[in-house]
C-alpha cells in the first residue's frame, strides 16, 4: 500500500471457533473478514449492501473473485487491523486490495473484485451498471 | 482443464446453512471445498494432510495463497462436482486447480497454493522440502 | 433411542476446518449436523425443507430449540453416523431425537424442534399448521 | 433474568456471511455467540480459555451441552446485545444463562455447561476439579 491516501481501517479479535487443529486460524476466515471490512466500508459511506428495490428485488454485491496471499499464522485472542483501498472503480464492478495486519507484521493481504447485481428472491443474478447514487458515496479511487 | 490426464473428482450437496439471505451458496465456501477436495485427493493417495511426527509435531500443509473466481451462482441442494488437478509439484509447496462444477455449468474455478510444513502445538510454523514418501504418492504432475 | 422402529441413519466424515485449536471438532458443528440429518430425512420422505409458493414466499422450517450434549471428542478424519428419530408430531411443529455414534461410541445426542412457517422474503415468519400433505410423508411417530 | 444482580454484556452486529436464504441469521451462529459471550467474560475477569501449562497441556472448557430457543428472527446488520449470567459453578463444571436481545425483544436465550479439563495436544481430554484461582477470579454466583 504505497498509496498516499489512508485506507479504511476495521479491526477484529480472533474468536476460537476460526482456529483449526494446527492451532492457527483456519484460512476460509480471511474471505470473510474481507467480506466484513467492504460492508463496514459500504455502511461507513451511507451505503447499504444489500439494498431493498420497491419491486422486491435487492441490489447487491456478489464477489467475482477473491485472492488471498498468507504470510504468517494468526492464532486466538490476537487482534488483527483491516485495512481497505478501493483500488478500481469500474462501470459495473469495484476492486479492493485489503490488507491484515497484527501490529507491525502483515499477515496477510488480497484482492476482492464485487460485481453490482439486481438479486432476485428466486436466487437469479443480473449484472447492472453501478448506480450514480453509489458512485458519489464511493471516494475518487487511488491512482 | 486442456490436460488429457483425468482430474481427481468429489461430489458434494449444497447445505442450507452454506447459502446466505441472496439465496445463494456464500463465496467463503469454495474454499472450504478447495481444501475439502485437497483432503480428499490427499486420502486417495494413502497420504494424510495431518501427520502426527514421533516428537509430537506434525507435518501439516497451511496454505500460501488461494484464489476463486465465480462465475454462476449455486443454490441450496444442488450438487457440484470438485475436479482437482495437481498443477505444480515445487520443492516445498503443492499448487492445485480446482473447478467446481454443476451438470454442463463452470459455476467456479480457482487455485490453491499449499506449503510443506512443521505445525507444532505452539502454533508456529516452519517450511520443510516435501518428504520423498509424499513425492512418490503424489502423481506426476501435468506437464 | 429404545425404540424399536429403526433411525433415519446418515453418515458423514470430519473435515478439517471443523477441528479448533483444542485438535477436536468444534462444537457448533452439531447443530448443523442436526440440521442436515432433518434435512436429509426430508430429501428421503419426498420433502423440500424450503418449499417455494406459488405467491413467491416458501413453507420452511425455523428452529424453536436444539439442544445437544457432548459425551466424546471427536476428530479430523472420523466417520460419524447421524441416527435421526421423529419423536413428536405436533399441530406446527416436529421434535427429532438426534444422536451421534463413532463406531461403538453414542458422542453426542440431542433435540431440536423445527416449526412449520411461511417465510417472507423480507424475513418475516408466520407459523402455520403443518399442511395434510407434509404428514403423510411423514411416518407415524414413536409412541 | 430476575437477578438483581448484572449480567456481563456484549454487542455484535450480524453478518451477512451469518445469514441463510431465509432471510434470517442461520441458527447455529447463536451457540458460538454463546461461546464467545462466554469467552469475552472470561477475559473481562483476567481468564484464559485456553491456558497453556508448563507441560505443553492445556487448561481448557469444552462443553457439555448448549440449549438454544430462538424466539425472534434475526436480520443481517442489525445489533444484538448479549448478556450472561453464571448460573452455576460446580465443582468440575460452569453454568452459563445467556439472553440475546434486540432493543427491548428478547430473540433468544440459552444455557451452556463448560467442564474444566486438561486439553492435551493429541486431542485427549480429562475432567479436572476448578482451579483454585479461576474461582477467586469468577464471582460468586446468583442465589
Amino acid at each position: 500500500m504505497t498509496e498516499l491516501r489512508p485506507p479504511y481501517v476495521t479491526h477484529r479479535r480472533i474468536a476460537f471457533s476460526q482456529t483449526d487443529m494446527a492451532g492457527i486460524v483456519h484460512f476460509s476466515n480471511y474471505y470473510k473478514w474481507m467480506e466484513e471490512t467492504e460492508h463496514d466500508f459500504f455502511r461507513s459511506r451511507g451505503l447499504n449492501i444489500m439494498e431493498r428495490q420497491p419491486d422486491g428485488t435487492y441490489i447487491g454485491w456478489p464477489r467475482v473473485n477473491a485472492t488471498c496471499h498468507f504470510q504468517a499464522p494468526v492464532h486466538y485472542d490476537e487482534i488483527i487491523e483491516c485495512r481497505l483501498l478501493v483500488e478500481r472503480i469500474g462501470a459495473k464492478s469495484l476492486t479492493f486490495l485489503i490488507e491484515f495486519w497484527r501490529e507491525e507484521t502483515r499477515v496477510a493481504w488480497g484482492r476482492m473484485k464485487s460485481a453490482c447485481c439486481i438479486c432476485r428472491t428466486d436466487g437469479t443474478l443480473t449484472s447492472i451498471l453501478i448506480p450514480e447514487r453509489y458512485l458519489t458515496c464511493l471516494e475518487t479511487p487511488p491512482r
